[in-house]
């Protein structure tokens, strides 16, 4: 039986299936081979094909874009859009048109090239997060920046071109759709109740107790009741913020933990899907959205999007959100 | 060199690449493979295998779920919405949920297996467009109903399952988001112009002359200057209309040529790729939305969607509409 479900944050509605869930074995695999370790320039010693490191972890007596770092953060070398140059808006007939002004960046998570992110120890992960959060407030110093998408594509089907365990940045000089929908949904929803979305969520979340993964301090990870893809799960901080460039080192570090064991869930659970995940941080250079609350969203890659969902923006959804935090919370890490 | 491009009706920005265009070389060939012609389902002599026929076009002399038919419609047999029921919509702690009530049916485009929905003759595309306006009207005037999607999935990786030639039809019992922010901006700039905004996007299209691929008395195709996807194709009727169930015969006709032309292009110009298309018409039973303008999307399934679309709802762009147009205009079909 299908059960049609609406988003309380940005009204979308989708189709889930309740009581005849697709289970993980259900879902086609995807193998992982390796094929670019041979020439592959994210590896140590290849430091001088990428363009130079803007941020690096590395020990102090190693020279800059040499081997020795543990995270590296490069310019990407096909970048989405230019860091060069001005916005300069104008309309062209009836469209609106801008220069492609923006920071497109690498993030490189390791330098082993056969090792999985999901696969990285809490040392490494906490790394990466903290390099998350360094070129998040590096590139919101930048006026031109009003949005900093920090995501990760993990596999060939979810769009990694690149084998390497890297993630990417994108600044942007406009707040995008999506960002914009939740902001304003969580906007009305303070407007009306004087309280935040995402919190009543969460309170919603411990309510119903089935569908959370696994918490600890500071976060919480959970299959939201209205996915978008069977399997989908959100970290959340527990504790209202929009901001995340003021993370403390403990905060990072539960951060990085509970993202580790949410990715080693899925990677277990569904036999190491491609996945995507995306962090929605609020805009930067255009005041404090006090009523947003940052969090990640991770999307495995286990379902074809058709016609409809691209027509529609409904989502049919064939594993219950209750259904896939059981195998998720079940999955022996 | 990447633009920023604002879509006029929506408000969605896009990264287009205007002058490194990927071109048709480019892009990764999907092979088409029969494996289903023994056991389908929706061929000639297996009618009883399926729900029985809603709809058909057969010589009135073959009785109903035989062979002899040219298009056939059935309801789907795996549906991702129930006919029976009542909507039901209910809160559930913060969330909205309601029944899944809805039609889910499936149109048979043709009786042979092997035959490709774009190598339709003149008379075969005729008659589907004729069952879908059928379908249209008769599931119009089920009241449940606010939204009746017309959408097709050719070719595995659009999701399609069934690799006889077969459209779908949805009717869901609320207007979807994508459709609802397209009414929504059509209405806002007829309250602030007074025209209709698709009507001057077919007037800016016929200034700028370089995105259109081909037209006819009735109807005009082309690139849309802030496309999702590469060679994404639209079909619009020339004169403004938001009705779909009163197109006569020769719009039909007009209609059905259009579609047949665009595909055959596409297929020609990219070697035969999957795609997705959608009717965005406007809303059922809930008073006439007279500033909307009905249209088909048409998106070939060229590049893979990640993480940073589904975070943002941006996209990346990487053939220029005008680029992919002169490929699709020049094809020699």
């Amino acid at each position: 039986m299908a059960e049609l479900r609406r988003d309380p944050v940005v009204g979308r509605w989708v189709i889930v299936n309740t009581d005849d869930s697709l289970h993980p074995p259900d879902f086609e695999k995807e193998e992982h081979v390796f094929r670019q370790a041979d020439v592959c320039q994210f590896c140590y010693g290849r430091e001088r094909h990428t363009p130079p490191e803007v941020d690096v972890i590395r020990p102090s007596n190693t020279p800059a874009n040499t081997a020795g770092w543990s995270v590296r953060v490069i310019p990407n070398k096909f970048p989405a859009l230019r860091i060069e140059g001005e916005l300069n808006k104008r309309g062209l007939g009836i469209f609106d048109i801008s220069n492609g002004v923006g920071a497109h960046e690498v993030v490189i998570e390791t330098p082993e090239h056969f090792k999985k992110f999901a696969d990285l120890s809490e040392a490494e992960m906490l790394n990466v997060i903290k390099k998350y959060q360094s070129r998040f407030i590096s590139l919101s110093g930048d006026r031109r920046f009003k949005y900093i998408m920090i995501f990760k594509n993990y596999g060939e089907s979810a769009g990694a071109s690149m084998e390497h365990a890297h993630s990417q940045i994108i600044a942007l000089p406009m707040v995008p759709k999506y960002v914009l929908e939740e902001l304003e949904g969580a906007q009305q929803y303070f407007n009306f109740r004087g309280r935040c979305i995402f919190c009543d969520i969460i309170y919603q979340e411990y309510q119903d107790q089935d569908r959370i993964i696994t918490e600890n301090t500071d976060f919480i990870a959970f299959c939201p009741f209205v996915p978008r893809f069977p399997f989908e799960c959100w970290i959340l901080p527990r504790k209202h913020t929009s901001q995340f460039g003021s993370l403390n080192e403990e905060e990072q570090h539960h951060l990085a933990n509970l993202l580790r064991e949410v990715l080693s869930r899925i990677k277990i659970s569904l036999s190491d899907p491609s996945y995507n995940f995306y962090i929605h941080l609020a805009p930067v250079n255009q005041g404090n959205p006090g009523s947003y609350h940052w969090h990640i969203e991770i999307v495995p890659n286990l379902t074809r999007v058709a016609g409809f969902e691209w027509g529609t923006g409904f989502y049919i959804v064939r594993t219950a959100p209750h259904v896939a935090a059981k195998y998720l919370r079940e999955a022996k890490i």
